[in-house]
């Protein structure tokens, strides 16, 4: 189970991979972002983006996918109040293998909160062709690894 | 068709409400969030949360969606190159009706690229109770109104 103590500054991580399919695009954009440029094909070619492209917030929840499996899901992680920035940057098609990785720009104990680690990880998502896709400035919290008591030191 | 002209600095606009259920909730938790104050009540109840709660990440795919719902599928829109901040304020609960609005806090035609307008909407999105749970600076791109022909004038 990892701590705040295990996310200290400058360090880096690569998540899974995750191939991105037709289905899920649209299955995603026909509940969440239904514009034409995520949901059709022939409508999608007319747009600026040239062909269907993943809705930007697909990204993000296949990111945030990536991150459970990763690592988030065996830490003591105490949730996200944000992030200071989400860009897209280019677009994500069916097909597509997204990698993504993180680096940890800061890692401070919280003054108000005892035992809170607050932590921001700096995300880059990047297609196959190594272009990245979509970054976020996001800003986790972790609980501290409690002290061992003394009967454990032992 | 709304076009960039139509979103001037200081306009605000409430969006179409829209009931969270626990079905949604789950669903997209299990896709793209599997974290247990997500998942399952008895585990949520454990957790900093107290209970159930959405992503933060549906609660960005609802807003999308009644932004999608509530206008922007009616503008000649050209999509978004991300995010200045997105704030998770508050839990979003099952059974939670959301209410969503935005103010434009800036407006500019691109000088790079003739014929785009910038735009940036501050977003929230509040509960049933008038509590905050999340707020998004946002920026869009809209395509500026076209000149009107001479002959179309007369």
């Amino acid at each position: 189970m990892l701590h705040f103590e295990d996310f200290p500054v400058g360090q880096t991580r690569t998540l899974p991979p995750k191939r991105v399919t037709r289905e899920e695009v649209i299955a995603f954009a026909a509940a969440f972002d239904p514009q034409p440029m995520h949901l059709d094909e022939a409508a999608a070619a007319k747009t600026l983006l040239g062909g269907i492209a993943a809705s930007g917030w697909h990204t993000c929840a296949m990111l945030m996918r990536m991150i459970c499996d990763g690592f988030l899901n065996d830490t003591a992680g105490l949730g996200s109040p944000g992030l200071s920035e989400v860009r897209w940057l280019k677009p994500v098609r069916p097909g597509d293998t997204l990698t993504a990785s993180y680096r940890v720009t800061e890692a401070r104990a919280s003054k108000s909160r005892p035992g809170l680690g607050v932590c921001r990880l700096v995300y880059d998502v990047a297609r196959n062709d190594g272009e990245t896709v979509m970054t976020w400035d996001c800003t986790h919290f972790f609980a501290c690894r409690p002290p061992v008591a003394d009967s454990e030191q032992s």
